[in-house]
């Protein structure tokens, strides 16, 4: 089976080309003018059209359980709105309960995943416990959390961890856990993501705003202001620092977090921000709509920013390269799930949308509003994940060799 | 029992002006030119010297037991030391061990300086320990810490109380801690204080060292680099502000440190920042001094830092309100001392000198650099601190109705 | 003729205590309780009110010629709104034209004030021109701008001199202008004043948007954004600094100039920022009105600014010692005099109002909102300006021997 | 003619991977393995070596008239020199005086090239005057340097206008002539450079230092200290913006202006900084040193820092992209030459060498050192500045198509 796609602009992240790209057996085998093809090649016109390598989502949770409940998207539905928005490859998270095997985790979410995925699917795994920690209670232990990272790093492909700074007493760790997680990341050639946020403080407002009889969707925000954010990130970055590994901020939702990530790289640390269509898509002045279920729909952790030049912002950093990649976070519930929390913000299961709309949103608001040209947008859309995660250039790049991931976009399209 | 001073510039921090200064009783009773004065009345030449107010050294640790060892200058030695270099007031520290009543420690750290100190005092109050930490293990208990806070502060005109992020397993407060600190301080009317390190990170650091062999007072520094002094100040800010509580950082020792202090007062926190002499007049390639003894005297936390230019930068800062009062963190050890250390650095008990010396040091570096004029010099050495810790106008001003706490400067004079 | 004012909080910029103030001759002669006072004093009540240092506008001009129309507040009614705002003197500006005597202009002023003012008043001169510009044409000159200078600071007690880097042809000088102005101000003891915008942009500017067939007051403020005044002011802070000179800023108006002025006293420059209360109240959003007349009201040079957390963000800056002092620009212009320009925002009469309502503007905005204190309050209104002015402590201070410049000042009194 | 490069690692900006380079008649015509080559070819053994696209020096003044004495680098020797040290490509400046044509010394500057040069090079074009300067006394004058500036664009292939705002009368522009010609630079597609110091502040400063007897190299650095430099980049940023033109910065020297281009760079505007192998590789302390001779020889505008961290820093930056491309401002006097100036700084031509030296310089300080990787080291030294100077993917690439402008790179090679 072999395709031609003709008469199109390609698009990489360093340059843009007239060719066009014939693919054999899923790989591109060529790409330029007057390719000899095979008889019977499927022809498909790109003309007026942009050909761009597939877009990567670095952040999913597809059909996660949590704060009792399961999200909507599984990874049928998920992976199939993934393409319909040009998206060909999600990065999701594996999240084992503290105390459990991340190894049987890992497996068990693979043979989720694999009996549904329609588009091209890696794995993070998150570290949300650390054996140290309760060595007095188990003596006989043999660090199991440390060994597994290397036995997935070496027999599973895995290269990245998110440890979580939030969700105090259920997935958070603290400093020393950090570093030694950090440390081991370093030691096995994986790169180590953070959730910054400050658990201990968002436990702490969580408190503060139900005994002020602040219940709704904004308490969500107002127990958790951007500082509290920043300030974690900084710790983050500090404590990778000292433990000498690279470090990727998983959705930096607010201005002082994301001018906490560019100050750091301005200073020489290895560090990679991502925002979320969310969030360069819009603000949390929605936490305060009168519609509760308006409202609830936006919860997430961290959440949007009340302070409305927040997307403008990101989009600017994820410009300049001050930020570098963008994920979702999608990790869908309805409104009968959301209502869980309707006297209780801190019951809303946390989570947003966007695998489908994360392509056109950044295309939207950071390439037709002149932010960036066509060749950053493939960069932050796909390349720069490729770059991060030891894809590339198998994925993000349209050039021989390639697989032939592929989305043919109408710049002059709108919804 | 009256004086005059007489024929001197008198300086306070908004103007100076030529006047003569008359006290009856220990009080300043006039400022100004012909006085009247009473018969017998004892008079002092000031001629071209400056009248000062009386110094206040913000931060002393006089024979404070710390690290098996306790410090050589005692309440006399150390106060003697302190008038001697025109200082007229400390602040002092009540250190309880965790665990212990803070009443009782006040009541006994007030008992040994009473019966030593040649000159005024007031303590501060180290809060060591949370009683929300150990409910596990005492259920009967009624929250200790808090109530005694209050107690203090009610009956015995204690107005501060200092947390200590660092020396962990010994003094350190984890976040919720320092948020339930702060937040008791914001509800008595006192002022919290830190001290601004990550434990965690100096404990990580400390292994590290030493698992290289680096054992010398070098280690000291390179297991706490001063990026940990930025990361925790930037949290104590966060924290204090999440409590909505003021904040008074001490020992600023770095230049990014103190950066942290002066963005936050920026954005209009309540914060104060402290550097102490040491800081300022000297930095810490001295870790690095061929002699062992030598480097091991400037062994404290946090660290001098060996990027030279750091005592200009804390001087730029002080002169300009970024930072606000200066003290020394004088707790001195003789070699002897120091030597618990010599094949460890992590045992070098932590401390320096500086009460005699912080008002000349400060002069040479800031006024006579040009920095700062004689106006900020005794804005930073005592009046800021009389306003802070509630003792102005008492102290820290010459004027009608202050104690006559003064210093007659020689502002020519070398040592 | 003694006044006793009783009853009342006499608050100074360091701290406040209830206290009577006794007044002899137009001077404070007392301040205490229990004070003897004459026979037949004047007595009063100043029970729960503040007794204040009368205001101090930095910044006026009266009855000004300006832009082909003169300012409708003389001095009689311009000072007669200032005393009904609390504001006890104020600092106008003589503006000779390019080529005129400094001294001339100087004399013809202060005969035109002293004929009308119903309060204190000092006069700032402004530095229009400079005499090595034209030696080509004057050969014979005897550089006449540097020797008034001189003369109008040792005869007249003239201590601040204002250069234009706005107003291209009229009253802007170039930088090598201005390193001349300021080292001259360096030699004779003064201290330098800029008005900070590139009059060079400005004019671009204007030209574009009037080609653009923006001619209404929006036009104003899009054709000198705010990085127009940013850029002025780094670069008058730069050119200060290479002829060593402090500098004051006249009416920062945007968060960018703001930030550079904070940025250099950080890095040690002596430079002092001076927001108005135009600038602290409102914002530039007002151009974009339906209504012109009420657009053009708002006209002045620098513009208000769009961002609507301008104002906020000088508040801060004020509160925090970033920025110093408060001033006015109040140059009032009739509905008529504004239409002007009605066709062309370039020829609309810049000016705004602001004498009587800024120590209402500042409590409201800063004290009110809990920004900043009463100390602050009368530091930032009356005593820094006193200060940098030379004026200090017989104004800015209620002491034995300032004058009687007392606002009694209701806390609680709304409009 | 073919030639095989036969086990190399290929090195481009975004990724590494060993393949042999196949070469026909000066193009690149397959990366691959086991690539099939013509009978007779050449092969090279790249085993254990980088293959690199050929570095581009962005930045050199070949035998120039300047300062009353010329170059001694003319374009054979420097391109000699270029193609020694692994650059393929200069790209030289044509600098009119005052008041000539841009088209004629263009032509001028061909010829003397074209009969030289070793290796590729490109012209940009200085414009150092403006016709509307002299309208009053050439009246029938019609704009000839606007015009000439699009023809170079639409006949020459000239894509790049250099203008001065520095060395005063003799190259500056004042700021309506930098907004008329970034204006005009906009208007035909083509990007503004500029040399940012300020030539108001260096010809005051000049004067100032040889007035206090200060005639050594030191002056040369003392008399324009980095916030001479700082200013005027923010200043050519501000303009440039509102001209609406992409700007791009010669020779970034200093750590202030290089937070400048950084600071801009992250609030969304297009600028390039460039610092070159000088500023990469060593300090302005030279300037003090003992032996004239090798102070003199570091004299170049603007000058080397005395901050001994900016190296370091301007590489840091370098890595993280605040800074984009590398040049070496190549311009070599004898001592002789330099001689012109031993008695008087301002007479020292200004100049420096570093085209033979700037990949190994970049790779030592950068790679070496771990600040970058080798594809960050292509990207800095050849593909960066293809891109920026619309020469890409035809240099700045190993891509077949591309020019076979090959460096064949010893990693583990020292000098």
């Amino acid at each position: 089976m072999t395709t031609l796609i003709k008469g199109g602009k390609v698009v990489n992240e360093d340059f843009s080309v007239m060719a066009d790209v014939y693919i054999e057996d899923g790989v591109i085998s060529a790409v330029g003018s007057d390719l000899q093809v095979a008889a019977g090649t499927r022809v498909i016109d790109a003309t007026d059209r942009l050909v761009l390598p597939g877009g990567i989502d670095t952040h999913t949770h597809m059909e996660l359980s949590f704060m009792g409940t399961t999200a909507v998207d599984d990874f049928h539905i998920g992976t199939k709105a993934a393409v319909a928005g040009g998206t060909t490859m999600i990065l999701d998270f594996v999240i084992p309960q503290k105390g459990c095997s991340l190894l049987e985790a890992y497996e068990r979410w693979r043979r989720t995943a694999d009996a549904k995925v329609c588009c091209d699917y890696s794995l993070h795994m998150a570290v949300t416990w650390w054996d140290d920690t309760v060595w007095l209670l188990y003596t006989t232990h043999t660090y199991k959390v440390k060994k597994e990272m290397e036995t997935l790093v070496r027999e599973k492909g895995v290269n990245s961890f998110k440890m979580f700074m939030a969700y105090k007493d259920v997935f958070m760790l603290r400093d020393h856990e950090l570093y030694a997680a950090f440390s081991q990341c370093k030691d096995i050639g994986a790169i180590a993501q953070v959730h910054a946020e400050n658990g201990d403080l968002i436990a702490e407002g969580a408190k503060r705003m139900l005994s002020l009889g602040i219940t709704g969707p904004e308490g969500h925000e107002m127990c958790r202001p951007e500082e509290v954010e920043a300030e974690a990130t900084q710790r983050a970055i500090t404590i990778a620092h000292a433990a000498n590994c690279p470090l990727y901020v998983v959705h930096v939702m607010s201005k002082s977090a994301a001018k906490v990530v560019a100050n750091a790289r301005r200073n020489g640390r290895v560090v990679f921000g991502e925002p979320i269509a969310a969030g360069l898509g819009t603000d949390g002045t929605n936490y305060w709509h009168k519609n509760w279920a308006h409202a609830a729909g936006f919860v997430m952790g961290p959440p949007l920013r009340p302070d409305s030049s927040t997307p403008g912002y990101l989009m600017d950093l994820l410009a300049n390269d001050d930020l570098s990649v963008t994920g979702t976070d999608n990790c869908t519930f309805s409104v009968c799930q959301k209502a869980l929390g309707k006297d209780d913000f801190t019951k809303i299961p946390n989570g947003v949308n966007g695998v489908e709309d994360r392509m056109s949103v950044i295309w939207e608001k950071g390439v037709h509003s002149g932010k960036m040209d066509e060749n950053r947008f493939v960069a932050v859309t796909s390349t720069n994940a490729a770059k991060i995660f030891n894809l590339y250039p198998r994925k993000g790049r349209i050039a021989k060799g390639s697989d032939a991931d592929l989305v043919i976009w109408d710049p002059k399209a709108t919804r």
